[in-house]
């Protein structure tokens, strides 16, 4: 038989315990606290929710992420970069970048963020994340328009020109295998809710890319409870 | 050779970009944001940290949780708990009750718990975590005191009286293998910051512990930025 464990008594509800078996783990209870999402976005004034940046290495999803932290934070928003490069120093310091690995490292990265999410927080999450599905598995997570996808919609050889870390030279001579966009694809978001590309040739600054994310953010009511 | 990807382009910061192995990772790139810890501190008046939670099923942990932070948020304050039953929905669902995932459960919740405080947060995190090594290695995680370790001291046979969800029962029957106080050890903190004990016989309120925590965190100068 399986083992079962709690990890934590019973809490002050009003409604009954619900015990359920989740994955691996058995006689789970859900704890409900009083205090709740809501009242800690009334605190804040505006919405949790995730913005996904998703896109090639090279693309700018990290000068993104930092743009739009800044322009929110002198705002008087509070937000919380995730950065999938800096999770690996950490939380996912356990994870190789093998299949299975990336898809664990980003299901990981969709769980932390819906916390910072129902926290209140505006959560920017930052990484390659090539695969459809496992974009729509951290989308799924969060429900009622919580999950803003951001698709670095570069084009590959503007990505290779910048190659910020030489991964690209590394891999178009064969000393790394699986890379984005060279010897491994790149699924595009198909209904994604902002695009970020080139006008006129140019490939947009951080700030306004920062903007085109803010008045999203503006318009759509996440930057007030 | 070890598969080399990245995670993010270059991003706007002052200092030369590292390049560093973590783990099972090579050539990850630690991006700094301009907007630091210390900004998001000011910004809500209170500085980040993580109260953690240790003690034996029943002991009142999720109780104490509840409690303080339903009164951190009427004084104004951003707090948020980690719980150990409900992070086993979610982040560590792929976790069982073994050893080793028992471990890596406290690992990982200790690991959010950083960010968490990172972000500002007053980070409450609730779990039985049995044993020492794994709530060192989490302390450990988070210097400069922001590691604030609660043992909720109340004898076994209290706990075990109250048995919310009938785990010692099961536990006693030998349904369950390998239960925290019954047939898997417990090792108390030896300096930990805060202990919940009982008084003349009488175990302490919900909010007589909250009061408790809530007067380190004042003394100590967390509920300021």
């Amino acid at each position: 038989m399986e083992q079962h464990h709690g990890d934590g008594p019973r809490s002050p509800v009003k409604e009954k315990p619900v015990m359920s078996n989740i994955g691996k783990s058995t006689n789970i209870l859900w704890h409900n606290c009083p205090i709740g999402q809501s009242d800690r976005q009334k605190l804040l004034g505006q919405k949790g929710c995730v913005v996904w940046i998703t896109g090639l290495s090279g693309s700018g999803k990290s000068t993104l992420a930092c743009a739009l932290n800044r322009e929110l934070h002198y705002r008087g928003h509070l937000t919380y970069v995730l950065d999938g490069d800096n999770l690996r120093h950490g939380l996912n310091r356990d994870l190789s970048f093998k299949a299975e690995d990336r898809a664990e490292n980003i299901r990981r990265v969709g769980e932390v963020a819906k916390l910072f999410a129902d926290a209140g927080i505006i959560c920017i999450a930052s990484l390659i994340s090539p695969y459809r599905r496992d974009r729509d598995a951290c989308r799924a997570l969060l429900p009622d328009s919580k999950f803003i996808e951001v698709f670095m919609d570069l084009p590959l050889k503007i990505c290779e020109a910048r190659d910020p870390k030489g991964l690209y030279k590394l891999a178009r001579t064969g000393k790394i295998k699986g890379f984005t966009g060279i010897d491994d694809p790149y699924e595009p978001p198909v209904n994604g809710e902002i695009v970020i590309q080139m006008k006129d040739g140019e490939c947009p600054s951080p700030k306004e890319m920062a903007r085109q994310v803010l008045c999203y953010l503006e318009e759509n009511g996440y930057l007030q409870a």
